[in-house]
């Protein structure tokens, strides 16, 4: 077949598609646009695309003889049957070597499998995180690639040059094999679950228990920008905070307190109970938002159900929005070690190797996670990449060491108050039990063995596995005696 | 086919099996007893079986010639595949109308699946739910048969004659359709996990914030036993704490630390997250057995982060002990509200018509969460059957409230003592949240339509989904103007 001089072909013009393509030929690579329903192509032509270096294909056949080889064509369509509906029509047209990527939000099981089957067809499949919305996309997003590594030096150039900077790194690194490129990004969507929940709380705690008003919490958002926590939601928040609807009055006081959960932060919780870590905090975020949508119930409830005389803080405000700024930045240091413990077990679990300082700095910027904080990150696996936890590293250490006092200020606080912290109490709790040598779990295990004979391990006998007779019914059989 | 004299067959002669069959001997049902190897049929037969009515088979044809018609099988061998291969081996033996019982700990779907394809094939299947463990099999289990309606006629008398029986009725009656009985018990389990979390959590702050003895705490757990939280779990963590060693020492605290969580409270996490239904107590109680398994980290974890300085509690001992059991049982009322929140959204998304004061009666006795409590749970639904939530039952409501401020005091404790009490803690929060009229998740609307232009709510015009224009660019698109 003869060779176009399509350096890449992009199928799918929503406007996450239209973007990528126009931020690519931004960076002098020639796209072929194509979408299933064709007038879109054209529309697209017409407008965004007039003027740029864009070909548009009318057909799947003429944008792969448009492509230079090895082709590289990459899906930005709903993730699910329309990924394969592509794939299934794309492998007739293409030759060995040639490279599938899905930019999709698609599940890494889909990805993992879609690797084999293509690999078995001689073709290179990448799953792709893409992050940062339509504004990313457009000048700068971060990318998540995984699957093949063959086909990372032929779709590199692209990638960098289109992803976001930060100190002139790109945001774009190669994650791993397989599904590696959408777990990572599967994550990235949990702990933005998370972020947005401890904004919420941070929120609530300065509303009900210090009775501030929009644009002193907007000023608070914007200081607390300018530190260690600065990032792109802290920003956008104090943004939303200070906006006024047409009436003069604050626009995100007028929206109904209802989320959605339906996405990939659910699916990381489930991924942490499927391989049994501790991701607490973006579960409680998820359950959170799971409790929002019961708007009807929590009204009716409201009537009925009651808290404390009073919700208000009647110590010094500064000193307790200080606090809640410490409590803020202590549970994102938990949910963001929780969301490394959570990669690094897959990667143990599936055999990838995962750069976790690169997927720190893929996060560094472009996307929605954004922030400083993601530097520290980095810099922390640079300094030792085996790094068995992110609580361990020294730095660190002495964040969460300084912020403490104020976090548990804050959450007993909330606690006495009535004011619901779920995510800042997780946090703590999971760094309480991650810092005990001995938790209270031995009596479980007494527990199944009693009803269960489940048996159980002697702190002085590790790996032997023993039952007790506790209840003396039918002899004395001891824990010394019996061993299964 | 001629017809035999065995009232019910049992297949798979583990413990769990052999012990039903004895119950259902003890009951005066024949049963005829079958296993894949059947060496153990024999030794069955020569042993625990001995001088019973039981029936021995050699083959699954003669068992199935052995029984009365409609044939009565019953599987109680390990969930999974073994379960398909037994049908698939029966199926050919049976006539229509005949009926299959799984008893296994079986995922719900499964049941759902093999209902369906037996139906097809004019065979009536039922999975039912087995607690109590062995002692409960021989001598008065749990029973939660759910499957095809027509089959509970024909065991509806052996089912509620083996089970366990409170005030002279059976801990046995029929859920619903499908895998109800299986997903029932699934819950079950589930809200077991939260239990044996809950114990833990009050055993935890009296040994390390009072710092009490194994025998002092069983003493406590002995009081707390004879009032509100009369329980087997109270009752056999009593009997843990007392029990000692050959060397005299208490054996409960030579146990690791470190419990198993691979079963069905992880399903019910996950299942509760497919629903979207914010069952926290049980998540956080698996997520504290992940924690409790990763014991060498915490180990190492433990001489690198720092807690407050000190853990014991310097107030009145006794009033503590009293606030703790106080925010046990509040805890515990969350916990059964969001397993019954969890049914009722399966039930309404599958179909499924449940009896939820049935479901409190079966788990009254005969199982592990057995209790004084689930009477009341069953007492809240007769008087209510249609009963939105069980934190909005008088008796509940009531309940929650003179626990309340003992509860907020332990939790705020043991956040200042730095002792985790995960379950405690997600317990109140959400029981702040639940009854709040607002929570913050408006700021998470407006963060989702700010950066990715996924639209919101205005509370004075439910239904209608609008999107703002947050930052300006692009022309002042208002919220009332913009709708999607």
């Amino acid at each position: 077949m003869s060779e176009g001089k399509g350096d890449i072909a992009l199928i799918g013009l929503a406007v996450m598609g239209q973007n990528l393509i126009l931020n690519m030929n931004d960076h002098g690579f020639t796209v072929v646009a194509f979408n299933r329903t064709v007038d879109k192509v054209e529309r697209f032509m017409a407008n965004e695309a007039k003027g740029t270096k864009v070909i548009g294909a009318k057909s799947l056949e003429e944008m792969v003889k448009l492509l230079k080889k090895p082709r590289r064509v990459m899906l930005l369509v709903k993730a699910g049957s329309a990924v394969d509906d592509f794939i299934a029509k794309l492998v007739p047209l293409l030759e060995a070597g040639d490279i599938i990527i899905d930019g999709g939000n698609s599940e890494y099981q889909d990805t993992v499998r879609r690797c084999k089957e293509l690999l078995a067809k001689n073709l290179l499949f990448v799953g792709s995180g893409v992050s940062g919305g339509e504004d990313g996309a457009r000048y700068g997003p971060s990318l998540m690639p995984g699957g093949e590594p063959e086909a990372w030096p032929f779709i590199k150039d692209i990638f960098q040059s289109i992803s976001a900077k930060v100190d002139n790194e790109p945001c774009c690194d190669w994650v791993g094999p397989q599904g590696a490129g959408h777990f990572v990004k599967m994550v990235h969507n949990g702990i933005e679950y998370g972020d947005m929940q401890l904004t919420c709380e941070a929120y609530s705690l300065m509303k009900d228990a210090l009775g501030m008003t929009c644009p002193e919490m907007a000023e608070v958002f914007g200081d607390w920008n300018k530190g260690e926590l600065d990032s792109f939601l802290i920003e956008i928040t104090r943004d939303i905070l200070k906006f006024k609807d047409t009436d003069g009055k604050y626009l995100v006081e007028k929206i109904k307190d209802s989320a959605g959960q339906k996405g990939t932060g659910k699916w990381t919780a489930i991924a942490s109970l499927e391989y049994g870590v501790p991701v607490t905090l973006i579960g409680e975020a998820v359950f959170a938002r799971c409790l929002s949508s019961l708007k009807d119930e929590r009204v009716s409830a409201a009537k009925q159900l009651k808290g404390p005389s009073t919700t208000r803080y009647e110590g010094d405000k500064k000193a307790f929005v200080e606090a809640i700024r410490q409590a803020l930045y202590a549970s994102k240091i938990v949910s963001y070690a929780q969301g490394f413990m959570l990669m690094r077990e897959t990667a143990k679990v599936l055999g990838w190797k995962l750069n976790f300082g690169g997927i720190a700095l893929m996060w560094r910027g472009g996307c929605i996670i954004r922030s400083v904080f993601l530097g520290n990150i980095k810099h922390a696996y640079e300094k030792n990449p085996e790094l068995e936890n992110l609580l361990l590293d020294d730095f660190f250490k002495k964040e969460i060491q300084k912020c403490q006092e104020s976090w548990r200020k804050v959450v007993s606080t909330a606690v006495l108050l009535g004011i619901p912290t779920p995510a800042f109490s997780t946090a703590l709790a999971f760094y309480d039990g991650y810092r005990s040598e001995r938790l209270p779990a031995n009596l479980i295990q007494a527990q199944r063995d009693y009803f269960g004979a489940h048996t159980y391990e002697l702190l002085s006998a590790p790996g032997k596995f023993v039952h007790t007779n506790w209840t003396g019914h039918g002899g004395s059989v001891s824990s010394s005696t019996y061993q299964v």
